[in-house]
């Protein structure tokens, strides 16, 4: 099958890496809004121009868009339904309802198929939530993110006046964990659930002070959290802080019978590379629309709409044989 | 819903516990080869004679068959699917290609849906070991099982002369789990990933030397492995081994980009009630089959087949706002 990749940025070039693992897909080309003729490939692919992606409807199975969920994937996603079958990594929880039915809209009414709010989490994470709700239905789960680098968190920083760059790092509270993981079913708050650590290059004569407080006391993004703040050089930034590692843990545990016997179930990632990791979960869903699509099964699908044997290259004989 | 129980052990009684936890299902009755007066349900459920249960197959939606794999299930499946809608937790592993083939037959032919294979492992393992190898083609797969009771060892052991009573606690070896988690991908022996350990009944004036060399020399079960087999008096049996917990983790670890992006996914369970635990996945797979039933979707599945949505109670868009 052909795939497209529609944006190129760190997903983007994940998603480029990952097509390569995977012996039944092609990598078509590169959808870019900047210059096409500016933008290098990591193997060479062929770059095209995003505005004329629906000229190549006919030559491509799926489009795997590696935009923003802010502002490029809710105008992106049902734009590019009505041409392709596509992914998307949309993870703005609250705007999924919204999302999902624009997606479904476009992508039903042109007899296509699309899967958003793929990768980790949303993705892999809501699947373990899933399964441990539905084989543990009298139960408590949690999901907990990190050791890991928050971008969101790492570009709110960078916006304080003074800061040159900065990277932030999710780690979760480890008592907060073994007491999940023991099942005990705590009520735990936001700071009890998660610390973040900053690492932060000022520009020169910049109030280190200063900078420290307006970090803690950002609403939403730090005011709840204990915060570390360390300063570093931008050797020290280039040397330890370049990777994009994360990963986290959803831990539930249930009982059952009546009640007197207890179960944890978990499921726990732990990446080196965000954006390749993420990308390894699209390319899978690209051959998951391209199968629902032959079968015509049109819309909007998330991960839980999709068997999972049709994320497979593997045969279902196969599979039974060696994964059962 | 309505859903039939057939056969009436640890893992029939699991289901009828699973059943009060899932608020749109309903136990019909339960299905045994005993004489239906002398026996006694946990919920008050009536029961029926075995041989009789076709003459209900208008009433009930789907039949989870509880029996063993061994002998009981290759037969029982394939009988059944002629009738109803099935479930089974069938798990000799090198007979699964053949029992798929009888039940999808018999299915099929009958315009009804099975799923076989049902539970832990095999079942919710598999489903991680699948989504597993999906998203890290390039990588190497580990199983552990344990801390948790074997029946087939217990029973292995029972079986010796001089043994009254006998539990076996499959344990994974701690160095060899943590090397997988570091992302070693080491190459293991099966010496190297589990010991046994053995609570022993012996019959008084048995010769407990003789019986500790025949359970180590044991081939298949014992030989492989490093033992400890503990005598203990009935009371203490009674006391700390009435129980059956189990558990386990799959971990697989692989590489993305160029190999130089490494990540390491892990799925694991720690179950105070293996068959209990086992039940609640037959019940959520009784659901799946009566919904795919009625999407016209015939013949013998796994859980590789079946959409997670399907195994839920919970409505699709609620499930997308609370867990995606």
């Amino acid at each position: 099958m052909k795939i497209g990749i529609y944006g190129y940025g760190n997903l983007g070039k994940g998603v480029e890496l990952a097509i390569r693992q995977n012996p039944d897909m092609e990598l078509f080309g590169i959808f870019t809004r900047r210059n096409p003729k500016t933008v290098k490939t990591l193997t060479g692919a062929p770059v095209y121009a995003a505005e004329e992606a629906e000229d190549y409807a006919g030559e491509i199975d799926a489009m795997i868009i590696c935009g923003g969920s802010a502002s490029d994937l809710p105008e992106m996603t049902p734009m590019l339904a009505q041409h392709f079958n596509v992914v998307d990594s949309f993870d703005t929880h609250a705007k999924v309802p919204e999302h999902f039915a624009n997606v479904d809209r476009a992508a039903f009414t042109h007899a296509h198929t699309a899967i958003i709010s793929a990768g980790w989490d949303p993705g892999l994470f809501s699947l373990a939530r899933l399964y441990m709700n539905i084989v543990l239905p009298d139960g408590k789960d949690y999901t907990f993110w990190g050791r890991g680098v928050s971008q969101g968190h790492s570009d709110a920083i960078r916006r304080i006046p003074g800061v040159k760059d900065a990277r932030q790092y999710t780690v979760p509270v480890p008592e907060a964990l073994e007491r999940v993981r023991r099942g005990e079913n705590p009520e735990l708050t936001t700071r009890q659930k998660h610390t973040r650590e900053c690492y932060v290059v000022a520009e020169e004569g910049a109030d280190k002070a200063l900078i420290e407080k307006q970090i803690k006391e950002m609403p939403n993004y730090f005011a709840d959290y204990d915060v570390t703040v360390n300063f570093i050089t931008e050797e020290e930034m280039k040397r330890d802080h370049m990777e994009l590692p994360h990963g986290g843990q959803v831990i539930r545990c249930g009982s059952t019978g009546d009640g007197e016997h207890k179960h944890v179930m978990e499921f726990s990632l732990k990446l080196d590379s965000n954006p390749e990791f993420t990308a390894s979960v699209l390319v899978a869903c690209a051959r998951a629309v391209v199968r629902m699509n032959g079968r015509e099964i049109f819309g909007c699908k998330t991960l839980f709409d999709v068997p999972p044997a049709d994320l497979a290259f593997m045969d279902a004989d196969v599979m039974r044989k060696k994964l059962l």
